[in-house]
């Protein structure tokens, strides 16, 4: 991998930026209260559960997608059990199986075209940016709901 | 500039996927009613029209500081006026700046460290990455503000 001073950002500092991210929203998971993060709901909107089973079926399927170049089926419903830990659990499980399948992307041109779970048109590049640009939005989404149940969210800049 | 078929994303990308970005967060600007974008507020937290100075405060300044080598002053409460055409004319000509200024960038080392605002201590790129998502985060509060109000948002992978 060439890397110059000039580069916007190196493949391992994408992984720790993600998994910074990642780092944040397991807190923001925590935070809830285990019948709130199942059931809370705002203007319609999902319960912050179910959000992150959607962010459970893009992240690790996604990226295992890029590395081995099969298509992954999307599927935001997979069951994980209606458990703060038990959810946590799965968050964990993908995040370690993240920088497992980062290491693989050595020889990867992220500037390659591809087509996300058979329907998303665009790079590696533009979809690893697009699974953590969703995850920062519903979980900006998530700091309203914390809020609005008077509990007080991590802090965003604090990722660790 | 040095631009590999490995780079994960080059200059002018991060330029576009910004500008994106600010797009899809003028929409959502555009789509509050106007009482409610300087008023309306869930669980104690801003209205949105707060949250906008904010990214005001940071996009541009931010920027001009990155481009200049000179400290700027954060300061998220400028008075754009209370209506809702100021502070889209606010963000329009940030845009315009935004991009004049990032003509600006070419020989700049994303990876030198800097102290943004002479207050957050880290990168040119890590400092870009928290100008975007900082308002991917905000504009995400907004989508529950604006669903809690009966509105319909713009769809978030709508960025044109």
């Amino acid at each position: 991998m060439v890397n110059t001073v000039n580069e916007v950002i190196t493949s391992g500092q994408l992984l720790d930026y993600w998994q910074s991210h990642r780092s944040l929203t397991r807190k923001v998971i925590e935070a809830f209260p285990e019948k709130d993060l199942f059931e809370y709901r705002i203007g319609g909107m999902r319960p912050f559960s179910d959000m992150v089973k959607e962010l459970l079926a893009i992240a690790e399927p996604g990226l295992r997608e890029i590395v081995t170049g099969k298509q992954e089926k999307f599927d935001e419903h997979r069951d994980y059990g209606s458990q703060k830990t038990l959810l946590l659990a799965a968050w964990d499980k993908s995040t370690a199986n993240i920088n497992t399948l980062w290491a693989q992307l050595t020889d990867i041109d992220f500037q390659k075209e591809m087509v996300s779970f058979g329907q998303f048109p665009g790079t590696v590049q533009s979809s690893l940016f697009y699974f953590i640009e969703n995850e920062i939005h519903h979980r900006g989404q998530a700091y309203v709901y914390l809020r609005s149940l008077g509990v007080e969210p991590p802090l965003f800049y604090e990722r660790n």
